[in-house]
């Protein structure tokens, strides 16, 4: 639109409900370090009311239209969503337009928004395995964009109902946003309700870019807990990048399934742990292999240390049928996500921000069929593992042996 | 088929994939105390090599099918299930006969099952939320039908591999199974392939029914956490029972979705605590209502008394608009689950264990559409909640007035 606002739409004619992802640039980045949680709580505040709804009719508008809501705040991009039958899209869509447009940012109900911020960050101090995985993306992201969404105990009690306006009337905005939308639905029709609903949504800024500062080492966080819990990450290239999918495949091989690697030598023939594993995740700028294993403090050293030599030699004798395998997986999860309009939506909000356009399945699935066992050995022999980050929380530090 | 087992088959052509779920009574409840956690142990040992498959070549079978596997062991099922590009769907269920029927439990592998059992048991202690969630069950079914899936340290010590091969010929059979099929498969095909691979699995004795050893009262677990968490449950009647809609109706306007009595009222309004909840449970002869709330310490005595006293006085001023809301939210679930073929292939497991049939979706959705707001108000005028039963855990223990 002119404006600067995207609308992808993907009709899925075999599906009786619809789903819509509408994301744009008012992530956690966005933030400063003092005001720490702000985007989350901008995004808690437009949701207590807005357009003609006060705070309990406008929940009660979403639940009367069957809406399964899901809102995010990540790094980069803050996203509202929700899947519903078909039939209630338009005034699903009508509803976040006043959400996003024209919240009422109550300023007697600031203090409960807060009050939820401050609980949640509590209840995820109660989970070892939170603070390890939050603590190694800070550690490999730096404080702006490894912060996490809920803040700090310090920040949520600053923040005013003006840093609130302020940050509303700077981040939301057109500019740079996409609605993607999914399911049983007409494209025509969609792109008219949107055109009606955010054709004159106001375009601001386009939003500022910001490079990670990576620290790569070791950090120990010494508490009573059962278990030991450990966090490592190392950087990879982002999706987007034309060899991601040859790097993914490798980490496909590592930790996908059951067959997969860590799952087969960690766990099922060692014993060392109940869960392992090691996953993508990709910023505009940068992207890091980040893992987990959990683990009982006696085992802990030993798992540590047969999970980074897994990951070091991942090189070493690759098989066609752990790659094949990993293929199957792929192609399978593609056949699923044809049948959930929310998944779909989602997908296309992220290819969109990731790679600047929306990827179609049938493209995908022959990108991943195309990739050979030399393409995966080839990449990773070019870029072994290295500049580890790790983290752990148990009764005891360990020694990180590379 | 003739030896106990049923196959129910629903057809979902307009999907790619199927699903399947196979349960039979192998469940928590037949275990001895002193073998806590056998029935998991037994279902993680059938999964280490079966048929002609080795250990290893059975996840690499499963993975190569595309399968997305779960199993679970409950109070009175264990169940086996997969959903899957649909063209793989006979061989998908050739590899499960092999694993129910003909699995080796390799001794060598007995201690490495043992020790993931252990690690789980570690993880769960980690997590004070699922700690008072499983001593409220206890409390509330007794030690049998209240037990967790992951038995106890000493008790797993305790298992031997005679254990294992006794558990399994025992309750591995088809008397009491359901074979439950959803999703783009031929009705009479899975009947075929469902007869081929399992119409001449053995049949043993029907299961034996336990009954519930209800303990109500307060139980608190002091703990130095940053959360104070709350568990609660009352006695309710089981889905099956002919007013169970009309309860539940109840509970939805309680807590299903954010314009729910417990989100507005404890979280919105009050700002008393960030998650709050209450959902039912049912076994065959006992079912419950339990709830959760997770709070700070300083403000876990009054979401405790505001959480109570919204579950008493459910009845006052029972609003037709709430109950209209939780009907659409019930038939917009159906809708969803119509595009999933494994949440109908579960569904249609649980109507099969709770309900003795199949409930259409048609027919539930005319049930639910049924329900007046005189039902709901009858139904919990002369059945009010009481017999509380309420476990905390945090620094101090909590004053329960009821």
């Amino acid at each position: 639109m002119s404006n600067g606002m995207t609308v992808i739409v993907q009709p899925m004619p075999w599906l009786r409900s619809a789903a819509f992802t509408l994301s744009f640039p008012a992530g956690i980045c966005q933030e400063s370090a003092d005001r720490a949680g702000i985007a989350s709580m901008t995004c808690e505040m437009v949701q207590r009311g807005a357009g003609s709804y006060s705070s309990r009719d406008l929940v009660a508008a979403q639940d009367n239209l069957g809406l399964d809501r899901n809102s995010g705040v990540l790094t980069n991009v803050v996203s509202y969503g929700a899947a519903m039958p078909a039939e209630s899209f338009d005034q699903a869509l009508g509803v976040y337009a006043d959400i996003l447009r024209r919240p009422h940012l109550p300023a007697d109900q600031l203090d409960d928004a807060r009050m939820m911020m401050m609980q949640e960050l509590r209840a995820i101090e109660d989970e070892p395995s939170h603070r390890v995985m939050r603590r190694i993306r800070q550690m490999r992201y730096g404080d702006r964009l490894g912060r996490g969404p809920q803040g700090t105990m310090k920040s949520l009690q600053t923040i005013s109902q003006d840093d609130v306006r302020e940050f509303f009337q700077t981040f939301y905005q057109a500019n740079g946003a996409v609605l993607t939308v999914a399911g049983n639905v007409q494209p025509k029709q969609i792109i008219a309700t949107a055109e009606a609903e955010f054709g004159d949504w106001k375009s601001g800024d386009k939003a500022v870019q910001y490079e990670a500062e990576s620290c790569p080492g070791y950090d120990s966080i010494e508490m009573e807990t059962s278990q030991t819990h450990i966090a490592f990450g190392f950087p990879c290239i982002p999706y987007g990048h034309e060899r991601y999918f040859k790097m993914r495949a490798g980490i496909g091989i590592l930790s996908d399934g059951m067959s997969s690697r860590l799952f087969d030598r960690v766990r099922e023939q060692r014993g060392l742990c109940y869960t392992v594993s090691a996953s993508c995740h990709s910023l505009p700028n940068a992207a890091t292999v980040f893992g987990y294993a959990g683990t009982t403090p006696e085992r802990a050293q030993e798992t540590l240390d047969v999970t980074l030599h897994e990951v070091k030699h991942l090189v070493d004798d690759l098989q066609q049928s752990e790659l094949d395998r990993w293929k199957v997986r792929i192609e399978s999860a593609l056949v699923m996500e044809q049948e959930s309009s929310a998944s779909r939506a989602s997908s296309l909000a992220s290819d969109f921000f990731q790679l600047g356009r929306p990827l179609e399945t049938k493209a995908l699935s022959e990108l991943i069929e195309a990739i050979t066992l030399k393409d995966v050995q080839e990449y990773w022999t070019e870029n072994p593992p290295q500049d580890f980050h790790v983290v752990t929380l148990g009764p005891q530090p360990l020694t990180v042996n590379l």
